[in-house]
């Protein structure tokens, strides 16, 4: 029903890290080949791909890719453009740590054998170990917070984190389609998510061809429908998520949190373990990336007239941390954490 | 500097309601005249012109120009027309309440006099003494205002209530230009307000047409600049503002309060008394206006395709309700109105 995020497929020259580009969803379905590492260092800055655990998926295969149509003779050539390879993936987006951890894992490798023919099957399988590994994490991620939203329930959700931000199935999304399963009843509120609308067009265009009923609010709307007491719950993805349970993620995502707990509505945050940065003790720490005001005036590219004066200040910062007292758990492969989230994350870890 | 919002102009085949088109702002400054019911009916409902004040103006302007271009020969004919222009303006846009207040003001001429010459110059005096009022309470606004926002302060405001939302001035963005002509130096955050993108376009527009610092940021990035500490103060506009004080004004002024409140900045509230409908006691009896779902998807008419799926079920409230107890003040031409404020907005009336 829905392309598959990210692929790793072999072109009769060479293995080619194929995706869907999420910048044209839901206008039009293109499915891109990315054969370079400036293809899929693109790909990942202009949001062709995105969502924390897409975003990791792809640069290990990016660097799989690299490793596979290198013309590289000795061990040592190949090590070189593959550590050139890491560095210009680590340099994309700064605020994901999937994509640190997904590179971490490509990197352990190098070292493990001197054959290089060896290197990059060893490679090549890491990075398609890793996208199945993902898919099967939110499955389970799926199941262990379906019972979170309640039959008949209405559950809002901000930004995409579905199967276009995962290898597949979601992370919030897998939660919905995890309750979807179960009682077959509920209803979605999707905020658009300025500037780059990834809930009006990716979450909504998941969402209708999985036939879970949904509507799509600007986000300035959130406050109005929990106030009608039309929202149940809230499950949002993350892009990094600190020991103590601050979770970053898309911009916006701290406001539905604050308007949340004024409405005595539950929180939750849906991600895999590989999110959680445990070296981070507080979420003040993750790095926020800022975006081109031009996502912000040019509406996600739709406009061609912009909706700012010439000369407008824009500020734009990409994600926004929301605190772990918001958050009523963080739903994860491994089950629910929930606060005290310092205990809790460490436990779910071992 | 700034066009002027609504203007009543002869031309040599009778008078016109002269306005800038602010759906064109700020890509283009384009001055229409509504010589028709229809053309000025229409103006008001497609948001050419807006703003409860300026609507209000617009109205008494349309009833004034029938009445001057009418052909009616006898009293009974042109109170015909007028009743058939007020009903049509009165059904133009549910929530604000200075349309009907205006409309009421020129509906109680209609029986002063039975000449029919008398009456036309008695309704167009009428509706230039309406807007020449709102454009001194705005001044007053202004500078009853004024003091709440510090000097070197950051304040946020929502929409447009402006110059371009009034006769002139505004009422939030009067207090702001209040507090600039006291210490010129504030900063404002502006949000871009989905769908219409009245902040995006026009408040921008207006502030950087007067050299007030300003930075545009999208709706959902105003708790990430509150938690940064960098807002002061919130100040917005109103559409009505019931008997008790709960106002009701552009959908995402709600989420814009609680917000506030979460992090402990002062909310206000900028308006003239004809904003407050003493009829009502409580803001759950406003009637809330719903849009056209294309404003969403369509991005305010700036985007040829759509930022959603086709079929895609969108809500599109035109307004939300703030209750009064998330309200520090409200700010009108005969003071600041504090809680409890069914008894400081009757003191003010009086």
């Amino acid at each position: 029903m829905i392309p598959k995020t990210v692929e790793w497929v072999q072109l009769a020259e060479g293995p080619s890290v194929r995706m869907i580009d999420q910048t044209l969803l839901p206008n039009e379905e293109r499915i891109i080949d990315c054969v370079t590492l400036e293809q899929v260092c693109e790909a990942i800055k202009s949001l062709r791909v995105r969502g924390a655990p897409a975003i990791g998926c792809s640069a290990a295969m990016g660097m799989a890719m690299i490793a596979g149509r290198s013309s590289a003779q000795t061990i040592d050539e190949l090590r070189a453009e593959l550590r050139a390879a890491h560095d210009a993936l680590a340099a994309t987006r700064p605020t994901a740590v999937n994509l640190f951890w997904a590179l971490a894992r490509m990197s352990a490798l190098v070292d493990s054998t001197d054959d290089p023919r060896e290197l990059r099957v060893a490679l090549a399988d890491e990075a398609q170990a890793i996208t199945v590994d993902d898919l099967d994490r939110c499955r389970r991620i799926g199941k262990n917070g379906a019972e979170v939203i309640p039959e008949g329930g209405n559950v809002l959700t901000h930004c995409n984190a579905g199967a276009l931000a995962t290898a597949g199935h979601g992370t919030a999304l897998g939660v919905i389609r995890g309750a979807f399963e179960r009682h077959g009843d509920l209803h979605v509120w999707v905020d658009e998510t300025r500037p780059l609308l990834q809930g009006a067009r990716l979450t909504s265009w998941e969402l209708m061809r999985d036939g879970i009923p949904c509507t799509v609010i600007c986000d300035n709307m959130a406050g109005s429908v929990m106030k009608q007491g039309k929202v149940d719950c809230c499950v949002v993805g993350a892009d990094r998520i600190a020991a103590n349970g601050d979770a970053a993620n898309k911009i916006g995502t701290y406001g539905v949190a604050v308007l949340a707990k004024h409405h005595g509505i539950p929180f939750y945050v849906a991600a895999p373990l590989s999110t959680v940065d445990y070296e981070l003790m507080s979420g003040e720490q993750i790095p926020i990336e800022e975006r081109d005001p031009k996502e912000v005036s040019y509406m996600a590219g739709l406009a061609e007239r912009s909706a700012t004066p010439a000369g407008a200040h824009i500020y734009s910062p990409a994600f926004d941390v929301t605190p772990a007292e918001l958050i009523a758990g963080i739903i994860t492969e491994a089950g629910i954490a929930r606060a005290p989230y310092t205990e809790s994350l460490a436990a779910l870890r071992g």
